[in-house]
């Protein structure tokens, strides 16, 4: 814990410095990472960063976007003498990189994560480390989108966005602190919650409407004239369908992570499909109103909520 | 069809006059019918716009926007002397408003509507008017969205959108190139297909998007902490589903006009939820990535070609 409290030391809580990690380590230099990378150099949160990704190629945008001060394939050169690690990486890579971070990794590093489901990846650093590291914060930004890659990174991405962090009793609070004064220091609204409840509403409003998105447009891309389908569309299709455009290996990985949840959701989604179809079929008006008004008014209303923060 | 007769004589098709209508009514001062009043203004494709609506509260608005020139509650005084009839109101709103339109309109005036169903509006006429008559050409402009109302109205709102025609055979191919020829003078591309193909594509790309929207929002507004659920949405919740903040009466008038095309739809939907929640309870990862890989595809391809025209 020397090197860990020598810090909070040198920099309190209540520190009007935007140096929160002297040196950090940003494992994935993708959309998010890359764009972290540049909100923290903006921020001026951060003294050196560190680049670490399989891909030279990636390494070398980020270097060119001035992302990084430098990057490395190797993790444990990447991660050495680092004061927090964050692994922006796909779900499905993440039980991989804690392979690789549990040998080279320091006990008082701060680690944290950007994966979507939080279940999953807790569970993978408690196998991997044989019992959850206190230093290890998850955390889940609510940003990004259908693009990938460093070169659609946005040093204002995560401006007014939500972060959630999930830690867990054992979790060191400092190391909380710390994650959140970084996310808040490149403009997030921080969050904490636990694991379990993270997964139940990221199920609800991210994992299950990207399934319902895929299902549509592979449902209209197996007619047979689907050319002309997609010719006819509107925004309101567009905007509807733009989450299908996600990575699919990435959404697969996240509904297997939280497949739990999302299976309850399925079932329950299917079962309000089944009435619809129902009521449309039997000319129920009031009972198709009644769903639609219902919708409309919590879409309006949540969405006031959310967009007037 | 002396009047008519007349005006294709002084206006041949292939001049360059912009005046396509001398004398236009538009029923209906709602965004639809407001814009396309707008529009027509501003491409000068009319000498006069007569604006008819229940409302005055609405024709005052519409007048105050210079979108008419006069506006009246009164079906019979609007559409006197009119070259055109444009219906711009809710399908559910078509079956009386023709009856009105019987009373009044002139065997010579072209009609159009902009309802987004065609089956059910053709229906209506055919029994309205004992027999579709032969000026009337279905017409649906993909265009609107979730506000409604002539304060939301733009007159660039047709620029680049596509508008469906649906003329029957035995519809008259003078009036259909004149409806044609409004459209294009506001900057809409124009097609022409079938009421049937027009009903099943506009099913599959509008219809069942916004059932499958408004089912999810109510879905999670019924979830006992739906404003921690709907507190934590991020862009691509928005997206998928602004269209379920549309008008519920007029979508739910859609479901039931369009309903045996939607009700295939829906089952074809439910079963591909089915096989999606086996394959995420199986973890058959092969059988999910499919899915969206296909739907990433589609998606991607589609959208190039709408977007690039």
């Amino acid at each position: 814990m020397d090197a860990y409290a020598r810090d909070v030391d040198v920099e309190p809580a209540n520190s009007t410095s935007t140096v929160v990690f002297p040196r950090i380590c940003i494992i994935g230099m993708g959309l998010v990472g890359g764009s972290l990378a540049r909100a923290l150099r903006q921020a001026g949160a951060c003294r050196e960063i560190v680049g670490c990704d399989l891909s030279e190629e990636r390494l070398n945008e980020a270097l060119q976007l001035n992302a990084i001060d430098s990057g490395a394939t190797d993790m444990a050169s990447a991660v050495r003498d680092a004061d927090a690690v964050v692994l922006a990486a796909p779900v499905g890579a993440m039980p991989a990189l804690f392979e690789s971070l549990k040998k080279c990794v320091s006990p008082t590093t701060i680690i944290t994560d950007v994966g979507s489901t939080k279940g999953s990846i807790v569970d993978a650093a408690q196998r991997v480390f044989d019992g959850l590291p206190e230093n290890f914060v998850p955390g889940h930004p609510l940003a990004g989108g259908e693009n990938s890659g460093v070169g659609y990174s946005d040093p204002e991405l995560f401006v007014g966005c939500n972060v959630i962090l999930t830690p867990l009793p054992t979790t060191n609070c400092e190391a909380v602190h710390q994650v959140r004064r970084m996310w808040q220091q490149v403009g997030a609204n921080v969050f904490e919650m636990t694991v379990s409840r993270h997964d139940e509403i990221l199920g609800a409003t991210s994992h299950l409407p990207h399934i319902l998105a895929y299902l549509l447009v592979d449902i209209l891309a197996s007619n047979k004239k689907k050319d002309e389908l997609f010719r006819y569309t509107a925004g309101g299709f567009r905007d509807f369908t733009r989450i299908a455009s996600s990575d699919p290996g990435l959404w697969c990985d996240i509904s297997l992570a939280n497949r739990a949840v999302i299976a309850g959701m399925l079932g329950h989604y299917g079962e309000a499909l089944g009435r619809m179809a129902k009521a449309i079929d039997e000319g129920d008006r009031a009972a198709i109103t009644a769903v639609f008004t219902r919708a409309k008014m919590a879409r309006d209303q949540g969405v006031l909520v959310q967009d007037g923060g």
